[in-house]
């Protein structure tokens, strides 16, 4: 049953890019609070940012022998989006195989388990969202998927589908929904420089978002310190 | 039930920042070992350490309406303490907020969730302790508290506590205690100090504090590891 | 029953100092993915890398006596390796004990517990790997035991035995072990420098390491995706 | 500062005895959804239902002396509550221990630590609800406080205070709300049962509760199956 | 954009039935080791077992709103299966609802967070299997999706498809490959069924499966205890 | 370098079952406090106590191959304990190897890992520890060690070990020790039996221990709560 699917489509690299300049908490919220992988990935630097898009691999638990065999589908601009069949922490990438999937243009991996080498990887500015730092290896023993969808963290993932990861963790964007998103992040965007600046001279959010009237609505009380403490 | 206790009273400022440049440990010990949160709360950037008095809030899972409303009862030289009534790691604040609470003069956030934004967070030096980084945004629907006391991350924290915030974690000090621990931390620091020196001077720990009577006593002996190694 | 064994044989400062630049990744592959402890030890501070012979002390849950025990028997060279008897995240070195430990020429700290301190001990750029980061202090009340043979973080290991950490964690080496490994390891570097290049070149495991035979055997299938889409 | 605070006074026991009877959901729900401990409490054995007054005992991380100190504190309704001051798994308390605290009038143990001798506590019948299980036994060195206020498991008790465990966890009501909380605990009680039979003979929540209305206003789209899947 | 799809096809009744009765164990290694649920649902009472056809719900984190509006959606046969888009751990379910959800025919819940009346499910039989037990309760406020495809503990559901729930954990089954699946594991059972007989009986797995052959060719070596011990 | 080693010699059966009468509680202090696995390792069922000597089985993450190989150098008496070269979840035993170990009269088994078929295990009350209960399956591609010392769970454990397991955890004891532990248990039991019905009888261990002396001299104070009350 494991399978190598060939030249799987991508999402439009110029999309992708505009996705990656708007970060992973905006997309976020752009596509409706979905894509979000679990928080338990964290990049092994920071800061740290990337975008692309999703080279699938699924792994055996210790095994990432797949990973090898992803490299020869990776175009430039992917990012390898790896998940163990069951859960694991131990170091599926070294710097060899971050200079192998650099060499094809590899911008970044994100992956549920451990990697190592981090030192090196850190230097050779190779980013990387793990669960977990481990010196363990893996052997070679048994197949996966490659360019199949996959859930990783969470989060199904189908190859091509835009990956943002950036200091705050990791999000999925389908292929196909990249523009209607992006649309969504810009609009966000710039609704937010504004709010920024009016927040940072001072305004309160409970009359920018004019919140007063719901608050009240729903219950909230005001009390003076003073006389609260008069009470019994 | 919902309530905003407003003009809470505040810890002496002069005391808030001597017992800051003291630090969480010092501070910890000074006090008998009280007022830890749990280590569970991490700073986002290191080095962070920052002093201040508590403004307390207690949201609901997944929803920051209340820190809105905590950013108004804001004074300069407050530290935004926050606890959600169930365990949570969604990122209740982003740069947003941030910007807010720094207008008010609010000096950091200590909340047992999550944050995200942390890139901006530290591009901007708004020091933050918390339990998660998340992208995941949160929601704007139910009534929680400001102003009164809670349990954070294990400590029973009053408004207008003193806050010290570092690398080891976060310490709260009672108000009415601070004039005291204090005391203690300065009497603990000027000892320490003599001792770091004969300490990397080479003098063991075991005659500066007069250890050797009480392990004897205790029972520990000393063996050769050459006379261990004959025995059977 | 408490001990402390003195003038414990240490491994041979030169394969000491050569294991250590080896790294752990390359020494625990070189000596059969063995001795590595696990990975909730993590270093204060990144990059972080050192290496040097086992001083092991075994203490009491939130108890550091111990520490100020091994202090005295510390030779310079020596890595203080500390596991409790039951977990516990306590802070068991702070930067006294640690320059008390430098001036006896006590090379790091790799502890299955917490320390403090951590600003200070990254600022004298003493390297630590702990399980937690935690302000709370320890006592000085139960005995324990220095210079003998522990269990560290799931691993066996003697006084004298080779520590090797840096960023991806802390292998041991047995002390009798240590010549073998380290030709082990500069065999695998000379490997691996060699299959950098060529992978930094675009060539492709699957010909450098000769995998594409043992996968098909396996029965790993290519398809394309457009092929692949087509069906039912 | 270790102190034994006696003769605290306790809540009324037909009160407890009560609020007992409503059990740990309703309790919780009575009191605005405060005094929840963390659920990483259990009881060892199930089903296990009590309730009684807190006897509050603070106690050092692997060091159960405080345990003994507070039987000869206890009534006849009691139920000891213990924290310790830092994170510990360590059994604090096994069979003779229980039958001691029987002896005294104790009706249960609540610890966020861990117990031992489960086997003898389930023969006897000795509810407890603690974070593990664990045969490591603890020392007697270190003081604690007996009869002071303390945070367990996240929630701030007082001695006195009703504490109420069963099968969903520990709820504790302070002294001076319980006769409220039962108050508020009975009303719901009396509801539930009538919309207990409602729903068991099939009538919708969403009439029940009348939540049609504002689930339409808040967005809520329904569409059929057959519909969806023919869109693009 | 949250949406209710009503009347989604649902697998065949009798082969939810069967494939129920092979268990989880068998059916995941029957299509493939793939369709596990992560281990951390466990059933709230032991021994259970149940099979059914996914009804699946998609809620915010400390809200149970939507459970309300999947009861509307349900059919004799249906398994519950929800997942919070963050992670929680509070109580969505008591037994109010499971009465609710039995007076529509559903079988179970499924759920990657907490429940609570786990004394009243036990005693009704209801099955559960959930992240944690907590007494916690949730509001009303947010809206979510029912009978949409969802990730459920890392596993991708969609409407229909089959549940297979019991002491080992829960397995998902496509609605498309439950016949397929199910001839596979009748296959295996038979299998199994010789098998247990001949291991029952004394035979070695060794021989059984004839595996002395492939573990000396891949280097396995015996030696005895008495020559090992001699040598240095 | 995998290797089995056969014959390895066994405790004596006497001493086996006489340390498994007294439990785990019992011997863990009657060796001074030692040799417990970590909590995390539970009995799949309770309740369960049993006995036998280590049958040591070192395996892969996600690989139960040896487990095979494990059986043919079982004798009657012994207790399988294994431990993964790496962290690992997966269900490495299930009732058909369970089947197979009880043919060869194994008492039971000792996992840092998972298994599965646990109602059936249940039902032919094979006694297991382990650390999960997980569905998914293992490979068998990659060697590991039978019959070589090993750290289980934190432990250091020779192979014909004792190892005794109860509702409390897992205890290991050294085959040269047993003699020496056992009179240790047997005095620690005697002497138990007679502090058992002094305290059930209500005698405080406060008197029965003779702790009011060193509790005074290190400072323990009693107050009063209408005094304390009264104060400021």
């Amino acid at each position: 049953m494991p399978v190598v699917v060939r030249n799987t489509p991508r999402a439009d690299p110029a999309l992708v890019d505009a996705l990656g300049a708007a970060g992973t908490a905006t997309v976020h919220e752009a596509q409706g609070r979905t894509g979000l992988l679990h928080h338990r990935l964290r990049p092994i630097y920071r800061p740290a940012a990337v975008a692309g898009t999703a080279l699938t691999c699924e792994v055996a638990p210790g095994d990432n022998w797949m990973l090898h065999v992803a490299v020869e589908q990776a175009r430039p601009g992917d990012i390898l989006v790896v998940t163990p069949t069951s859960p694991c922490d131990d170091g599926y990438l070294g710097d060899l195989l971050a200079e192998s999937l650099r060499a094809h243009g590899v911008r970044g991996l994100v992956i549920d388990a451990g990697v190592r080498d981090v030192a090196a990887l850190t230097a050779m500015r190779f980013p990387v969202w793990a669960k977990s730092i481990c010196a363990q290896g893996t052997v070679k023993e048994t197949l996966g998927n490659v360019g199949t969808p996959i859930v990783c963290a969470g989060v199904l993932i189908h190859p091509g589908d835009v990956i943002v990861a950036d200091d705050d963790g990791v999000v999925a964007v389908p292929r196909a929904d990249a523009p209607r998103v992006l649309d969504a992040a810009r609009a966000r965007e710039e609704n937010e420089t504004v709010k920024r600046l009016r927040l940072a001279d001072g305004e309160l959010g409970l009359d920018l978002y004019g919140m007063r009237e719901k608050l009240a609505a729903k219950g909230l009380r005001y009390v003076e310190h003073a006389e609260r403490a008069e009470q019994p």
